[in-house]
């Protein structure tokens, strides 16, 4: 850590947060400029967390040089973390390819999503029994009645399968049906709920906030590992900006930086940043380039027979485009050796 | 609603997705222009709510006319809304001026702080007994304790409480023992939160998303709302933008729009956008002048003897030019009539 | 300057980047952390303005402790600059306040404008006779012959005027016909512009850019200082962000930063963010709490008979209300004593 | 064009607007919901563009539904958009790779990189010789006599060459040498010079504005085009946001939006986002794979002896990385034939 001092500060000054600083077991290295000083501070800065440094009146600014999270850090686990759920593996070149319905309706249609996409090649289920919707009068999900479907569906199609926590009063019960957990970008930074993820032993999906930071990100993962789960997934889904041709921003870029700085595998959800279908396939395609372990795609059906027609009939077709130009392109960037 | 269809889309198209309308029981308006007709939707929208219209191959977007949100759009509720809280009030004139520290650390802190804060003018006292932090390693609030303090030291000052919920399974703890819930920015649109501090009777100052449009922040006010507890209290606090001068956008121009499309009470938290001393007074005189019907300022000790001879002993200085200087300002917009 | 070694450099690596440094004549302030060194570089880092540090493989980031703005800095130049156009001052407690239309459209139009705001209280006059369309198929202004119509009107109601430039090839046309020459916020970064504007005499009022952090802003204020001509006003007009309930979100909370890291005078322009009536008074206000040196506003004529009637027959007296507003909180902090 | 009324509106005032539409010789559609009325404009907009319906007090929105773009869009011009440049051919498969240092620093510098580019595989050589620099105080590029080398050193390797114009009174100068004239970022709206290159027979490759939509970067477009030069190739470079992980946020996804509204070309440039060398490659592959025709990629020298040893000596073994991976990334979406 380095504290820059403001131009006029006084010796005293100084020495005052010097002293602070030594007091709770630290070191410090004076660094005096032509206008301005600088300290850096040595040792283990947690001892620091609540010392509010930046308020003090002198001090201009305050830099992190040491990352705030060590679990999820490559600095300290330089080799991928690779997870194993029944079989389907991710990181260390093998890709999860995780398709599904937004919500689950009904036993009938996940059976019919199920197959379609298991017949492509995806590896995990997904379906949503507990939904965060705008608005309060939108449907909810069909709470663990949806989770005992996916349950049912997935083991009828050797699928492990992901579904959406919450509340903190539903995670024993959906760590009860579900194989891996999906923590939502809207509870990206619901603490509480990290940390109860955390302590079950199921790895755990998080995605980004919509305005996190990617080493906020990685603090949330923290959240999680912290607690004894260390089965994070990072999950890129697309980030507000002032663009509108789009639902979000997919971040691709953000993926070659979570690559460097940590070991847990990354996934791109393609669906919700471009909200059309014909933009899902190239965002996916990019996703795996730029360095992913996988795809979240919504493989859902249309809920209106007379649309149907054109729209859904349409829809096994285009994953299946997915899937094989996912097969033609993984393998020039070393991934995919476990699609089947 | 309306529907805007895509240049080449066919009559055949158009008569399905009129169809589908009307099955629901809406009415239809086509209007045919030179390049793209247009569907207009009459009747009650939330009938569609599950209908993935924008999904739909020919459909080129879908321009909501009338607001999603009801219980708080101002369109049904004239009105502003006043809460009395114990006799403190706020909206139609009154403020609230909320002070307090971040985290209750102790019985002498808080009622040091209270002290100060109430003889200056605030009439409600805050204090975090949970506290979202960015790290899981950091100090994450006193819990129960604390909100046993904070009741104890508001009731010897006459002072309303205000403090954070972050766990639905907390709810009814801190609703035992605060006046006033505060959902914080992180939880904005946790929405098994929001419900369940709608099913209390305390008044809840809901926070605005890092990233969350005005829309939508009426709309998390509206699943409070919708929960039946109609007392929620608007509190602009900064949005994330790629401004690092400082921590948050303190989006003031929110104020105003948000008096025109609501009725509920808007205030103004200058501390956390700004992050330091200097600016937290221009920011509350601002939001003032803007609308807002009171203003969170955050009043902390300094936890170090050495730097508190410094800034420590302005910040009740600071506090009181803030209310002297609201005192003058207020008036002039038609407001603070409340304050002693 | 502080350089941010990644944790696996070599004491080789190190060597070369302090070998480098200092061959250009400054000097280098090694630290050695627990698990990374840092550099610190003291002297005029001005030496290093081509040097790709960044770019360095063994390094991980560079900050910036001293800012690249020197001009423009209030640590060079403690007091507030006043500037005085033909009796108009702006800084030191005095305002200005620009009113007039967005476009110049004829003789009439702008008598009628200068007339009613000279009236409430503008002691500068505004009009555009080069706009900024984002469609080349919009108006684009009456080019010189409203340069001229402006000083006409300007020295009938001995008014000075300030009106927009936006080609390098029209500057010394602009300088000779206005007395206050205006960047818009599309040529914020416009270099060659700022440049020129720098090499006339005429006070500039430059906006900031639509994404342009304050830095960003003060150095482009140091372009046009760089060239001799001292006189920038910096006009904050509102920022893109996510939000869309507006047009721009106007950030106030720039003005105490500005205020505290420059000497130059800062006004606010409300019109261009809020894109509304309504809002325009609010965020007038709300700029002068914040430390503003005046206000930058369309009163512009309805160009439409049928509509002027409700609309247009206002807009004086909404000007009216504004300078009454305006006299009224200016002096709560100490400003407007000139406002006659 | 969508008018959609307050819920207030007053059928007079209706008629009001009604009246002023259709004056200027368009049609209207009136529309009544339950809540609020709507008003449907048909025929030419652009006749209504200096009218400020938006500013009508009873109006609460203006939705545009026809494009505001003409010449840039798809709907009138459905086939690509081939350009071809002395046989570098971009546009319907052709991938144009442009290649070269930031700045154009001296002859044998140019002729060092266009050896090893041109042997690569790039198949257009770039250089900077008027350079936009945040700071006056940088160094601002050789201007002509940098144009004179990089005409020189293109001839030599038979390479069309690319370079920036900053300036209205630079572009006969630089159309003059060079072979396609770029706009950076920073003048996305700088109308004059826009209008300016507009008026040359030289392709244009334009830059997104940091913080610029795309419909804003179309309209810009437009600009050029509208001036007879229909020669435009769009640049994505990564748009502001609030992540400061890597200097901005490379909009892949705005990549396909691109190719279903326009017909113009796509390049994308890795290097301005990414910041670092790691970054770059996934970054350019995930373009391509995105839609894109072509890449802008940066290949500089380091100014540096010392340091040139670790990172110089690399560079071009990444450089002929890149190109081997597009080579193979390339044939899978359909592109590339011409790559050599």
């Amino acid at each position: 850590m380095i504290i820059v001092l403001k131009p006029s500060t006084e010796p005293e000054q100084i020495q005052h947060i010097v002293e602070m600083i030594e007091k709770v077991g630290l070191r410090t290295h004076i660094s005096a400029g032509e206008l301005q000083t600088i300290i850096g501070v040595i040792g283990d800065k947690t001892k620091l967390a609540n010392y509010p440094i930046a308020s003090i009146s002198c001090v201009e600014s305050v830099v992190h040089v040491s990352k705030p999270y060590k679990l999820a850090s490559r600095d300290f686990h330089p080799d991928d973390t690779i997870i194993d759920v029944n079989g389907a593996k991710i990181g260390g070149g093998n890709l999860w390819v995780i398709a599904g319905p937004c919500s689950i309706e009904s036993e009938d249609q996940m059976r019919t999503v199920a197959k379609f996409v298991k017949e492509a090649g995806a590896n995990l289920l997904r379906g949503g029994a507990y939904k965060p919707r705008t608005s309060p009068y939108s449907f909810q999900g069909m709470g663990e009645e949806g989770l005992k479907i996916l349950q049912k569906i997935g083991k009828e199609f050797g699928m492990p399968t992901v579904t959406e926590v919450m509340d903190t009063a539903d995670v024993e019960l959906v760590a009860k049906y579900a194989d891996v957990i999906q923590i939502g970008t809207r509870n990206a930074q619901n603490f509480a709920l990290l940390k109860q993820v955390g302590k079950t032993k199921r790895p755990v999906v998080l995605k980004r906030g919509m305005a996190q930071t990617i080493e906020e990100w990685l603090m949330s993962a923290e959240y999680v590992m912290s607690e004894g789960n260390l089965d994070v997934i990072l999950c890129e889904r697309g980030i507000r900006t002032f663009e509108n041709a789009y639902r979000n921003t997919l971040d691709v870029l953000a993926i070659p930086v979570l690559k460097e700085r940590t070991h847990l595998p990354v996934i791109i959800d393609p669906s919700h940043a471009s909200g059309v279908w014909q933009y899902v396939i190239p965002m996916a395609l990019a996703g795996i380039v730029s360095g992913a372990d996988g795809v979240m795609v919504e493989a859902h059906h249309d809920p209106e027979k007379a649309m149907s027609d054109g729209a859904q009939s349409l829809k096994p077709k285009k994953f299946n485009l997915l899937m094989s130009e996912l097969r033609k392109i993984a393998p020039v960037v070393g991934k995919g050796k476990n699609l089947s």
